[in-house]
């Protein structure tokens, strides 16, 4: 194990050399975070489509757990039980880029985080990179580049660039850049030149449902609930050819998701790899991404759950849009519902004793337990397209152009549908529903003896 | 399924134009082998050790069912269900090896066949060919560059290089070059400058055993054993992680052997992947290689079972040496019992109704079906050794020194011995036994779909 020991230290030090401002020591959670035995023992895995450009390579890395899909450079790092789905990179005909944009990820460690879309970074338009960068549990990088960063558990950095930042756990940031900046836990902050929305959750309160220890380990609702269904996952990765879950032919459902009982799936729906549904109707057209739990609940149909995203005892209406590790935490005899077109802001939390109703067409944000806290965690998309200054509602401030704001999360949910093929029409339209119907996956895994044990040989696989 | 159906129309050409003096059309082989489905329901899989060096290179080709082990490049190939076995390549610090060797497959189909050994090539020292031929079922090609050529169902090629030959089924050839020649179906036949080794089997017996219809499928008793038991292996490659046998610590038994009932494991004992062990002692330092069967027998100590060799009802006393391919299938009333030291040679049928015992230290080959087929089949190693001249004991031939091919044999079971860890002390003498414990398997899987279904995406492992 010297030489995977020895790359750990490496990065340690590569992302507090980028973070000594903060005076920031990354080895407290390396060292409080990493079963070496769980390194050896997690295969990795990696796609192979005629639907997706395909390269891999993988070097001097441990990569145990993790699964790759598309273009995807590993060196000198740790990915572990991480997702890197390059199914959504550019491609070489897009205007400005040169070559297929591939996933790069250097002396880093992402520890169960998943990295999705593309880079959305202009001087980088090719290579969308991780670099010097730790991620801990249930972090999301999604079509951003990182450079020496750390990002606590449960955090999201969306379509951005970061550089030297600390994002705190459960923090979700899109905002073009950002430079030598710490982020407080829970800040929940999407800035453009047109508005600003931020909503910060209360400290104490979100403690209840992730909170971490000294030494960066999550605890709290949300990851007990998580830790509690790992299992399950981990025994859809025992079979070399996993028993397939039998879907209309429209449709994707991965493998390696779980499925149990009284789960109906309709057309054009695509439930991605570690996706887990129990007891839910997903109707026409509705997604599943990775790491969202849907539990004893009907998605009525065009709805996105986004990564990470759980919505348990819940009836959710057409086109409801459920956020980034949004917590619908609905109970058997206190269900919620919502609205059709209502837009659940990523990293929402709804714990409710009482049956509760959020009206359609609303944007809903924070902590809601109750019926009354919904007056001051949502809006209507009416009023919000009115406004044109500063909105405060509950601990939310809004400041710039409401419709605007409407209307980039209206042309992204477009978006996120097309690109899951919600609306293929048995010719056209074909997205990862249709495309990610058969991905053959083949398992790697490390030396298990000798110096190099628990690091990969040196693996690449082009087309 | 078009590029793959191209490359196999390649290959025929290639090998067809090889063999044009034969007028033989490699075409019927191949269209009443190949099973597209079958080529894409299996995986392939390779060996991550620290014990061997490491290279692995797939290019264009289909490698179903097939394992991989040290440094193999395979090009514009089909390998079918195929052990390409390199742990006993020379190593770069040899006497004249420039490199490490590397087992290099080009425009060729190997049906079910064991490549395994070194290439005892003087020209082509590094490179351990196989170019532009096809092996049928169970073909074992053992340290024997390959070009242009057909190998029959069951043919084994020994230590030796071969251009443009036929080598009909159950053949079993040692000589060191060989050119442009057709090998008659039942051909043993051992030849080097101190002696030679010629039986030939009674072409209406063999057919019993192993013969081929027009279309070069085999059919007979020992393609039937066999086939009965093809099954139970492939129902050890559906779990990622198959469970291991718990075997001494000085013992290697590949989690890809099938190992039923009542089977004891002693110390140095090397049981390969594709090896069957029912109710089988395998006492100290025995091994059984790949396609050996061992069922309600007893190996006393240091026995070799050659690829493919099989053992039922027997008992086998101590260094015996079982040669490639033989089928010794004693009864349950009539048991099959061979004295110590004894060399039963490559492709040895015992087919017996009554009990049978062969005397210590002879050597034996051919057909025997009663204790009194043993006279015309066997010699003393005290006779044999005595011999300068021209030796016919029934169907066998052999002329020259008697004690150099005596000398010869023993030699090669001490080495086959030593290559296998049997002569392990805890410290020194290690081999397969020790070093093939811990071998760390990756499946692999071609596309599925789209026109390149059937073919292997290009794969490069390095260290």
């Amino acid at each position: 194990m010297e030489n995977l020991k020895e790359l750990n230290q490496r990065i340690i030090s590569l992302v507090n050399i980028n973070l000594e401002k903060f005076a920031f020591d990354a080895g407290t959670f390396v060292d409080n975070t990493l079963d070496y035995e769980k390194m050896l023992k997690f295969f990795a895995f990696y796609g192979i489509t005629e639907h997706h450009p395909i390269y891999f390579s993988f070097k001097d890395s441990n990569i145990a757990g993790s699964h790759f899909l598309g273009k995807c450079y590993v060196k000198n790092s740790v990915v572990y039980k991480t997702d890197i789905r390059g199914d959504e990179l550019k491609k070489r005909d897009n205007i400005n880029c040169l070559e297929d944009e591939f996933i790069s990820i250097k002396n880093s460690l992402l520890y169960k985080t998943l990295v999705h879309s593309c880079s959305h970074n202009p001087i980088s338009y090719e290579e969308f990179f991780i670099k010097n960068t730790i991620s801990a549990h249930y972090a999301n990088i999604h079509g951003s580049t990182v450079e020496g960063c750390f990002l606590g558990a449960f955090a999201t950095v969306d379509l951005m660039n970061l550089y030297s930042c600390i994002v705190g756990e459960f923090s979700y940031i899109q905002t073009p850049n950002l430079f030598h900046k710490k982020i407080n836990p829970g800040t929940i902050w999407i800035k453009n030149s047109d508005f600003e929305f931020k909503y910060n959750f209360n400290k104490e309160l979100l403690d209840n449902y992730i909170g971490i220890n000294s030494s960066h380990q999550p605890r709290g609702i949300i990851y007990e609930f998580i830790q509690q269904r790992e299992k399950e996952y981990e025994n859809k990765f025992q079979l070399i050819k996993p028993e397939l879950f039998n879907a209309p032919l429209s449709s994707a459902v991965s493998p390696f998701a779980v499925i149990k009982e009284n789960t109906f799936i309709g057309e054009n729906v695509f439930v991605a790899q570690k996706a887990f549904l129990d007891n839910a109707q997903m109707c026409d057209g509705v997604n599943a991404q990775e790491n969202s739990y849907i539990i004893n609940s009907k998605l009525t149909g065009l709805n996105v759950t986004a990564h990470g995203g759980t919505i348990i005892n819940s009836d959710v209406g057409l086109k409801v849009f459920v956020g980034f590790n949004s917590f619908l935490n609905g109970k058997e005899k206190a269900r919620i519902k919502i609205g059709k077109n209502c837009i659940i802001m990523p990293h929402t939390i709804i714990d409710n004793d009482t049956a509760l109703e959020i009206p359609e067409k609303h944007v809903v944000w924070g902590f809601i337990n109750s019926q009354k806290d919904i007056e001051k965690n949502s809006i209507s998309l009416e009023n919000l397209s009115k406004n044109n200054n500063t909105l405060k509602i509950g601990d939310m401030e809004f400041k710039g152009d409401g419709q605007a704001f409407i209307n980039v999360f209206i042309s992204r949910i477009e978006h996120i549908l097309e690109a899951n093929g919600a609306c293929y029409n048995g010719n056209e339209n074909q997205g990862h529903g249709q495309n990610n119907q058969k991905i053959d996956f083949n398992f790697i895994q490390p030396y298990s003896t000798g110096k190099n044990k628990g690091l990969y040989p040196s693996i690449e696989i082009k087309p």
